[in-house]
Order: structure tokens, then C-alpha cells, then sequence
């Protein structure tokens, strides 16, 4: 019996993270059992917060982080500071050429366009700010109707929940669509195989972030 | 102007929790902003790993958690052992009649149902392992046809994804439709509205828990 790759999956960690962007693929992925090692990184190691309260533990810092061969970085009002920050734009564009596959969800896009990395690529990202994040990438063509984008080795997902359906996509090319479509049965999910479907283009550019409450 | 009431949202964490199961809910609740403080909680406090490996951090233990408005109950292969915790049955005891809504998601309503809190009630769990999970509460009527079932302030969801869609049904009850609607268009989920709708009901007791990969 051959011994089987196990590949590791590295989800990046930054103040304020939307979490469905980063938990959603990971419940996903999560479902690989032995074939999959994931782990969690951020520019130091520790207790990061995500945008409603609740703190994850990164696993490693940048510089301590393993070789990684999927990527995962997710969106969220955390984004926008962060394109300033260059430890996670350089790391970034140290660890993305070595990865077989680097996703991202919703704004998290705005992030590998401003390190350059899309440049010359399709990509997508979240709709209510659509404009906003595509800013990051004026050399990018950015895609306003797809549930998420597969260019080469980068993959760019549409808003929070869209990360999923890429997700079991990218299990469906790396493990077998047998495998991604059990793992969508097991999670009690109605995976959307389609990336060109995207219900959600009507709220491109709509802005908003937060429901608004009654009195 | 009225002060707008904030609840408190405490989410358990135990380990070997499934990831969906918390962080679904957790998304479409996060987006309430100042309206729900979200709260996490374990038998103590500290990183808690969930089943893929992940750690998120419970900020209370059972001794120290303040009031909870509402409690989410996630599930997973960790729940099992729990069953035979006496502190977290005896945290939910505690907690539950004083909560507005109670929730779980998967086999997380075995815990509740340990607890004897489902007791004449209906509810519904996990369908890969819903008899297995039902075996917890002989004296309840589990429900094998639904997405999540409301029973009083009881709510049990089925597995996994079922989460969203019963968390985004509790937030159009308490904070109503639009503002539930408007989440699900901000997170790009397509929230499915009807309890009753289940397409995950043939896999009822299937058992199976990881997708079978190739050689």
C-alpha cells in the first residue's frame, strides 16, 4: 500500500476576520480527515480576533509557519487595514508561488491584488463592496457575476458564504467530485457547482455591511 | 431616544466541536452588531479544539459565564463524550429555562436531551446519525423530516449547515424579517426560510461521518 500525500492547509488570521469566510471552508476541508493537515497562521502566533468577538488561536507566526499548499485568507472589515501591513503582502508573495492552490473569500481578494499577485488574472470578491475592493487591483479583470473564480493556482471567491461552494470545488479537483459531493451530504449542505451563477450581483455596490435595526 | 435592549449570546465550546455547527450561526448573529454581544463558553476557560483541529478561545467558564440570553449548542463527533459530563449537563440545566432561546445544531440537541431539558418536547439532530443521537432522549419526539424544529424556546437544528438557516429564523423572530433577510443578502446565503424543507432526510442514519477517499 502506498502511503498517501497529506497535504497541509494554511488559513491566515487577521484582526477582525469575517468568520463564516474563514469556517465555512474549513468545516469543508475539515471533512478530509488524514489527507488533509490544517493549520492556522498570523503574523504573530496567538489568540486573534475575528470581527464579532470570538478569538481563534493561530497555530504559527509567518516566519515559523510550514510549507503550505493550500492557502486560505478571508475577508471582512479586517481587510482594509491590512493592505498596509506589509508582513502579510510579503508573505503573501513569498507563500503563494509555492502553493498548489491560494483561495480566498469575499473582500479577502483585495489582499493578493494589492501584493500584487492577481495582476494579469480573473478574479471575484464580495458584491456590496465590490468597487471598493477591486480598487486594490487596477491590473486584475475583475468578475462581477460569479459565486467564485478559478485562475491558475488563485482562487477568488464571492462574499462570506460563497467560500463554501468554492471549497467543496476545490475538493472536487484535488480529491474527486465522489468526495466533495459526500462531504456536502455529510454537512447537510446544497453545494452550488455552478461558479458562473451568483444570485447576489443585484447588491453590487450596495455598501451595506451592517442590517438595519428597528427602534 | 429609547436604550435599545443588548442580549448576550453565549456559545458552548467543547472539544472536537464541528466547526459549522458554531460559526454558521455565529456569522448571520454577528451581523446584529450592538444588538447581540456574543459570549464563549467552556467547562473552563482557555483554547478549546475543534474536531479539524483549530482552537478558538472560550472567554468564560460554566463558573464565570454571565447571563445568557440566548445559548447555541454546536455538535460533532466531541458531543458524544459530553454525554457523560456532568458539568455541562448541569450548565445547561441551569442556563436554559433562564435563556430566551436555546439552540442547537446537529448532534449538539443530544446534550440538551441528556440534560432532560427535551423531555416532551419536539426536536430534531444530525441525520447520518439521528437514531444514535435520538437514543439520548427517549422521551422526546424527534422529528426526522426537518431543517430545524421549534419547540417553546427550544430550537434544534438538523446537522450541520441546518445552523444558518435556524439562526437566521431566530434572528427574523426576535429582530424581525428584514433584518434577517438582510444578513442573508449581506453574507450572499441563500437562506432557506421553511423547517419543514429537508432534503438531507435520505441519509437518515446512513452513518457516515468522513467521505471515502481513493487510493
Amino acid at each position: 500500500m502506498t502511503q498517501k500525500k497529506q497535504r497541509t492547509l494554511g488559513a491566515l488570521l487577521y484582526p477582525q476576520f469575517e468568520l463564516l469566510d474563514l469556517y465555512g471552508p474549513l468545516e469543508m476541508f475539515g471533512c478530509l480527515g488524514d489527507a488533509l493537515k490544517i493549520v492556522t497562521v498570523a503574523e504573530q502566533a496567538g489568540p486573534v480576533r475575528s470581527f464579532p468577538g470570538p478569538n481563534t488561536v493561530a497555530e504559527f507566526s509567518f516566519a515559523s509557519a510550514p510549507q503550505l499548499d493550500l492557502i486560505l485568507v478571508p475577508g471582512g472589515v479586517g481587510t482594509f487595514p491590512q493592505l498596509d501591513n506589509a508582513a502579510i503582502l510579503d508573505f503573501l508573495r513569498a507563500r503563494t508561488p509555492r502553493a498548489e492552490i491560494a483561495m480566498s473569500v469575499c473582500t479577502g481578494a483585495a489582499l493578493y491584488a494589492k501584493a500584487g499577485l492577481l495582476d494579469g488574472r480573473r478574479a471575484t470578491t464580495n458584491k456590496q463592496f465590490f468597487t471598493l475592493t477591486c480598487a486594490s487591483g487596477p491590473n486584475t479583470q475583475w468578475i462581477p457575476e460569479a459565486r467564485w473564480v478559478e485562475d491558475g493556482s488563485l482562487v477568488t471567491s464571492s462574499g462570506v458564504s460563497a467560500g463554501m461552494d468554492m471549497a467543496l470545488a476545490m475538493i472536487a479537483k484535488l480529491w474527486g467530485p465522489s468526495v466533495a459531493q459526500q462531504i456536502a451530504d455529510v454537512t447537510e449542505y446544497e453545494w452550488q457547482t455552478d461558479p458562473t451563477r451568483d444570485p447576489f450581483t443585484k447588491f453590487l455596490d450596495k455598501g451595506k455591511f451592517l442590517p438595519e435595526l428597528g427602534a
